[in-house]
């Protein structure tokens, strides 16, 4: 866009930079977008970004984006409260949700450990999450459900190592072979940690 | 992100899909980043949105997008107004005025011809741009500086006989070797162009 042809339009631009993973070339076509072919879309968008903003906090007890003190999951009185699967981020709290094999509650400490970014304990939810493992009802069993990366990985030990230190059960979600996945085209370490956990 | 754990949450995430090369995954990705880590980033977009769509208008003369009902390059007296150069985008008008080699008035037709995808004359600003060649004070010639894309060089066609039809002179943008490149690395199509149109 030409600079200062106009102030709103510049000031869009750098606005539309916040968003990750856009740069200024990005941010200049999606203002001209909005602009030239969807201004409704941009005033949607505004008002949804204003209500998000200002109306979104997390849940008490699992620490999720929640509209309500305690967000609908953990309200559920169906839910075993023993079990708390431990999660990186909403996203993956959605995936295990879609399996329906699970009906215990959630612990979502939204981001992972990454000592190299210098995000340590204090950074994710760590400190809630103590507080919730001593909560009542009791926690007897905490599922350590963080990706099989090497954050989620270190995140899992961290938080299995606090678990543990307060005589609770931790578990690790199975790694193993994908299913419907051909042995041929499967990694070395999956086959590796297969065999080892076989049953 | 969960579905229905929030409204709010899953209505950001619908709105942001409406910025062009943003998917489901791309726009949950930006709403969790903007919740967790940059509150004041969502607010700032959301005002710079709502004050775009509502404050950006196009200039009367050039049609490009402007605040005030002429904008500050066809408001300077001490550009030639005989010259009128047509280009397809504002980002296209900019990388001109980077120039610095050009001192005469615009048009921005905001898009291209394209029929493959139902874009045709009355699509783009050929009507505004036919009124602005018989308005006051005369153009003498028309620059066209469309990309040299297949939709740009059609544009650049049909907004030629158009000029020609109104007996005005229209030159097209010349086509050759870029400056510090390696002919050996030139395509054939450029070097052909660059030999027709030696000088």
């Amino acid at each position: 866009m030409a600079p200062s042809a106009s102030r709103r339009l510049d000031r869009l631009v750098q606005a539309l930079q916040r968003l990750p993973g856009v740069g200024a070339r990005s941010a200049s076509r999606m203002a001209y977008h909005l602009l030239q072919h969807d201004r409704d879309g941009a005033l949607q968008l505004a008002q949804a970004l204003q209500a998000a903003a200002e109306g979104i906090r997390h849940c008490a007890l699992c620490h999720t984006f929640s509209e309500e003190e305690v967000c609908p999951t953990c309200a559920d009185p169906s839910r075993d409260t023993g079990l708390l699967c431990v999660v990186e981020t909403p996203a993956d709290q959605a995936a295990l949700e879609r399996t329906g094999a699970y009906r215990g509650r959630y612990f979502v400490l939204m981001g992972r450990l990454s000592p190299l970014d210098g995000i340590g304990p204090d950074h994710i939810g760590v400190r809630p999450l103590l507080e919730r493992l001593q909560a009542q009802p009791p926690v007897r069993e905490v599922i350590l459900a963080t990706n099989f990366t090497a954050e989620g990985e270190a995140t899992a030990h961290v938080v299995g190592e606090l678990a543990r230190a307060l005589g609770l059960k931790a578990t690790r979600l199975a790694r193993g072979v994908p299913v419907g996945s051909e042995l041929e085209y499967v990694d070395l370490g999956t086959i590796a940690h297969a065999l080892a956990d076989r049953r």
